[in-house]
């Protein structure tokens, strides 16, 4: 950040009086400009015994496979956005049920927040930002071709809450890669 | 938003190519501005059978109760985030423990996280946004002097939980007030 977004005057970083962090002030009209982490919302598409993924179109990750998520907008609730999501990249209707997943990823400063999902009806399809859309029984995961950790640890916890017979709520940190 | 805050030129709210809402653009280097909900989180921090609240000495509310709370910075995860506004507003140290509630505020975007917290001892104090710290039992809450109606939502499902004998976790929509 190098302007003011209210006034277009150039930006200091400093602690504002009575903050402890230092921010973005605007050199002229002394409006401080906060940022804050983004949540990824989405959710596990489930069939029957299966599960939906959808294989990326798009970078990063291009060609691997995710559970359907992006970035929550403004105006919309967490279950909201992962619904739309799902319709976005896989272009299927679901009804969200209970949260299941929370990850802190702090070295890009995002949480994901994934849900279960029903779908309505078996009929889905590649949105503009995936290649290919399927479903998956749990032998059929392609585990070394996922795209993100969050999707790893949230399919892995999945089938193990389910061949256990109940669903939990999973949080957690995922670091930075090395 | 009116001006870039990457180059300083101005900004035209339009829908960028493959996307499907109106975003800040920029008309000279074309960066897109995307602006997403905020997370508040905090916890309800437990002394054997009472909890702590503050009492406000900003603005809004600036005199009623709240839990401490405020909005998640970057670099840190939401328990952190809950950890350090507990000290900060209350100047106690909890161990944060499971998350309880989960609220949608979409008409201010934003999403409200709270967890329970374990007061490693009875030592707390006004942090410089609270005017008075303390304990209350059950039948001491301020309900109707509380902050937030998150709060309230909060204390709510908290002490119908515990007589229960058992915590869950919370999901909601805090719509608008009429």
């Amino acid at each position: 950040m190098n302007f003011c977004s209210d006034c277009g005057a150039p930006v200091i970083l400093r602690v504002p009086e009575g903050d402890t962090l230092p921010r973005h002030v605007c050199s002229r009209c002394n409006t401080v400009h906060y940022q804050n982490p983004k949540m990824v919302v989405g959710c596990i598409p489930e069939w029957e015994d299966r599960i939906l993924l959808c294989r990326r179109a798009i970078e990063p990750r291009h060609g691997l496979w995710t559970l359907p998520a992006g970035f929550l907008e403004n105006g919309e609730s967490a279950a909201a956005g992962a619904a739309r999501e799902t319709l976005e990249e896989a272009e299927a209707v679901v009804e969200i049920g209970a949260m299941f997943s929370f990850y802190n990823l702090i070295h890009i400063d995002q949480i994901y927040v994934m849900f279960r999902g029903r779908l309505l009806k078996p009929e889905f399809g590649p949105g503009t930002e995936s290649l290919e859309v399927r479903l998956f029984r749990e032998d059929e995961i392609p585990w070394d071709l996922l795209a993100f950790r969050t999707v790893g640890e949230t399919l892995r916890r999945y089938f193990e809450d389910r061949s256990r017979g109940t669903f939990g709520f999973h949080m957690g940190d995922i670091p930075p890669m090395h």
